[in-house]
């Protein structure tokens, strides 16, 4: 094999391949991050829908299953309570769904799940050790962050814009995700919410690349190895990868999920707040269709998704009000057990990067 | 220098360099086309708002200053006319403006602009015979097309998703433009009006080289050499660049215009349909954050400019009123003659792409 044309993230991380495995929260565990791991990437494991015990449990199994480091990916939003006016204009706007399917409206629901990074997990962070800790909607608080710092872990935040970046690099990231409006879930925003001005990968990832000192992964609409060899050229020192995974069996998305991701589109998906509160790319769905894709209505997160979990368990056709998180590449991804995918994804980027220049002809293999 | 790892376009349009100078209609004419011509790109007349006289002129002009080919580009919109119950609702909705600036309301304004592409303007190419005509907003009538390939031009059009580039490579397209979200100007769609599905070009162009046989250029947030060489990662054979274009001193663009580029961010554009009734891409102004950016009320293309005419008239801040076409890309964009750019473009590409495969090491020139 060539090697790769920027090792900056394979040092940072002490992976053979610049491959991050995307945490998806809800829809991957320790089965996906393992194989990653054992094809030579990152494996990350989401915590945002976790406790902290669970958070240990995950990670021990982790621990035995592979020598590789580990990623563990936590949410920074801010911790809020349900407000009361608004969650009833938002059970309002989803009342003739409630009656549908024969559900009472006022119907009490369970609070939405997804904590923040706190103290707890903090503590996990200190036990588990991981080498690599991910977060997602800005940092936490400096007190928090430099703990985890200090129990040896490399930090990592999602950028969407070159402001977040710079903001990012400025408070300590060892590495910056570059967020291209075509990643699938949710947005990792945190200095704005205007998404009609997000941009996209092509544009995004060299301005931020210019704009910080520290490597730059590129995320969003790379789901094979042409993808992989764009994100170098434009100069990213590795890539992250989630919704390529999703149609693995070690994925945890249920059938219907797969049915959608096996009919995508490239224009079969968009951002909505529908589901939890945050921006976040699915492929379309009826309540998209009906209600948003991006509503006013929608509380702010996570305090929108309390409400769908009576119709979710209702529905017959739980696609309709099921997030279908996905990227505007679904339509690329190719089942195949993580593992294979993993060096499939790796021998590709390198080949398309050594036929870029030549070195290859359009039928060679580069491990010839 | 290295050869362009792919050479369809290169030989499809008889070009050095597989660059297409984006036309843009009102900001780039003769001066800018002949510049790029004579670096090895391809240079491109807009012609939308030009009379067939115009144009024959501007084609003489071009043939003159180069021997390079020629492309002349043509709007291919449903001719309408304004329809007054549209109309009205516009004037109401800009009333504050025309107030503001001491206007009446109901006075008359000027039947907008931009013709299609029709009987008069085919009868132009048959004349020119230019190497390359592209379309914008679809194709036009078959027989018209026939009439087209008939007079030796090579035909051309973009698509914003895969299933207008498939939709424009059976209709005999020789090439077809793969349009990314993140492009200035006039989205190309036709056969889709839904903004929030469109995609990224990282996700779009590989599923669209997949889906058709001609060769596909890449255009949108592709403003120096790392996105030219992404874009063949990619697959793409050829580039078509605008934004970067714009600060050059051939284009035409007013001051205001040029102040805002130089001031451009990556999350400072936005699709608005404020300017002509169809959504495009430039930088957020006043117009835009007030009423839109993208507005119901504004009636279709190409009518919602003429209500527009007499805000940018009596303002002392034109670039309140006036689009600022711009890409995602434009703070990439480094101002130069378009001559010296486009050279400086196709150099840093195979640069690029040589360094990609390690067979020039970061501060090497390719040219030694």
């Amino acid at each position: 094999m060539f090697p790769w044309p920027d090792r900056r993230i394979i040092d940072l991380f002490q992976v053979s391949h610049p491959i991050l495995q995307a945490p998806m929260a809800g829809a991957s565990g320790v089965a996906l991050a393992l194989a990653v791991s054992r094809a030579g990437g990152l494996g990350s494991l989401p915590c945002a829908l976790l406790t902290p015990e669970a958070v240990l449990k995950q990670a021990a199994a982790y621990r035995e299953g592979t020598a590789g480091p580990l990623n563990l990916n936590f949410f920074c939003h801010p911790p809020t309570l349900p407000d009361e006016a608004e969650q009833a204009r938002w059970r309002e706007r989803l009342t003739p769904y409630y009656l549908e399917l024969g559900l009472a409206p006022l119907a009490p629901v369970a609070a939405a799940g997804r904590a923040p990074f706190d103290a707890a997990f903090c503590a996990v962070v200190e036990q588990v050790r991981p080498e690599v800790v991910s977060f997602h909607f800005g940092l936490p608080a400096p007190a928090l962050l430099d703990r985890v710092k200090a129990a040896g872990a490399r930090v990592v935040s999602s950028a969407t814009t070159v402001a977040e970046a710079v903001w990012l690099a400025h408070r300590g990231c060892d590495a910056v995700i570059a967020m291209g409006y075509e990643a699938g879930g949710h947005r990792g925003s945190f200095l704005t919410a205007d998404m009609s001005a997000q941009p996209g990968l092509m544009a995004l990832l060299p301005q931020i690349v210019d704009a910080v000192d520290v490597p730059v992964i590129a995320a969003g609409g790379i789901a094979d190895g042409r993808g992989i060899a764009a994100a170098f050229a434009l100069g990213a020192a590795g890539v992250q990868i989630g919704t390529a995974y999703l149609p693995c069996p070690e994925s945890l998305i249920p059938e219907f999920h797969r049915a959608a991701l096996a009919s995508a589109r490239d224009d079969g998906t968009a951002l909505t707040n529908l589901f939890t509160g945050r921006p976040a790319r699915g492929i379309i769905n009826r309540l998209m269709t009906e209600v948003g894709p991006l509503s006013p209505d929608a509380p702010p997160f996570p305090h929108a998704a309390a409400a769908l979990g009576p119709l979710k368990a209702a529905t017959s056709t739980p696609e309709d009000f099921t997030p279908l998180w996905a990227g505007q590449a679904a339509a690329l991804a190719k089942p195949m057990n993580a593992e294979t995918l993993t060096g499939q994804l790796a021998a590709e980027g390198l080949a398309c990067l050594a036929r870029l220049s030549g070195r290859l002809g359009p039928g060679e293999s580069p491990a010839s």
